[in-house]
């Protein structure tokens, strides 16, 4: 499959995983704009071997990323490479939202939530609840202080918006559209993402 | 043990880890100055419950950590209050030093490495090495500019600093003396942390 390409919907609120093979590039869409994607990324061979953001925040002496970053597995080795951004604004700080989120900040209960998302989509490939690897978050605006303070405000992402990661590993990558309505992370209104994976021109 | 308090020494380069009762206080002591302890937390009845940067900084709204701040689990519970601080300088960013990082980026084979270190030490409680949680770095300085790069100085730590967290679930705590001597991060001098474990007062 991966090896012609293939491309997916997610609808909003809910979460998607599939492989894509190295050397394959990975196009997430941001189908009506200010739509959060949270995405986690294991090794396929070994997933004790994932993305992790707080190794490729050390190697990349920063807290954003740019076009050319290379975003680095728990091990240090380059996973996927940022090649095109519509957009310039993520997320590689904050865990996703769970429904501990929810019931604790917010007093809902039910509410649905990407570790929820992130979960049923990898349970197929036998990874279990807990061991989720951490998150980026494509599109997130998480605003960062002078002092140190964050905070998330709206995206600035707008209808056909779009990152381009090629995938220097084989993996399985699990994307969830985030179903946060009760702040700004997704413009109080949870749409669909559009993911593309081709073969690398 | 624990109900009578205990103190240890971590020698330079190495890890320990123990359990800390809720209610107890968690005092790490800087002996020589200018020294990293890097340091893990899991829940004691549940090991898929742990101390979790990436959810303790949307909770503070914050990047950095201030006396009375309730670091959370991946559940998002409040697991370590800072009840005392005499440096005020401390990273929530970044992961720890492991044989990846000494090889691919100092060229060294072999160095000691908090990883490791941390792996050790959890090893007796059954902890598998690539289960071993996101870390915190007490007494890091790691500088985060506000274009948001992030880079490692020389800790402000002095002789007999010391940071006190009360613990608020059961726990197992591993901490590293950070073995990093090829960068600022020690002050080029890896030296040994005290910890005192002991009833709240």
């Amino acid at each position: 499959m991966s090896s012609l390409g293939f491309a997916l919907t997610i609808p909003a609120r809910h979460g998607r995983a599939f492989e894509v093979s190295a050397g394959s590039t990975l196009t997430i869409i941001d189908v009506e704009g200010e739509q959060v994607a949270d995405m986690s990324a294991l090794v396929r061979a070994d997933f004790t071997e994932f993305l992790s953001p707080r190794h490729t925040r050390l190697a990349l002496g920063r807290l954003t990323l740019r076009v050319g970053d290379e975003l680095q597995t728990n091990r240090r080795r380059p996973h996927l490479r940022l090649l095109d951004d519509s957009v310039g604004v993520h997320d590689i700080l904050l865990g996703c939202c769970d429904r501990y989120r929810y019931e604790l900040d917010f007093h809902v209960q039910g509410h649905r939530n990407c570790m929820d998302n992130l979960t049923e989509a990898l349970a197929p490939y036998g990874v279990e609840p807990w061991r989720v690897p951490e998150n980026i978050n494509i599109f997130m605006n998480t605003i960062i202080e002078p002092d140190g303070r964050v905070h998330v405000e709206r995206p600035v992402s707008r209808a056909g918006d779009h990152v381009t990661f090629e995938c220097l590993i084989d993996s399985v990558i699990a994307i969830s559209a985030c179903p946060q309505d009760l702040n700004p992370c997704n413009g109080f209104r949870p749409t669909d993402l559009h993911v593309r994976v081709a073969p690398r021109a």
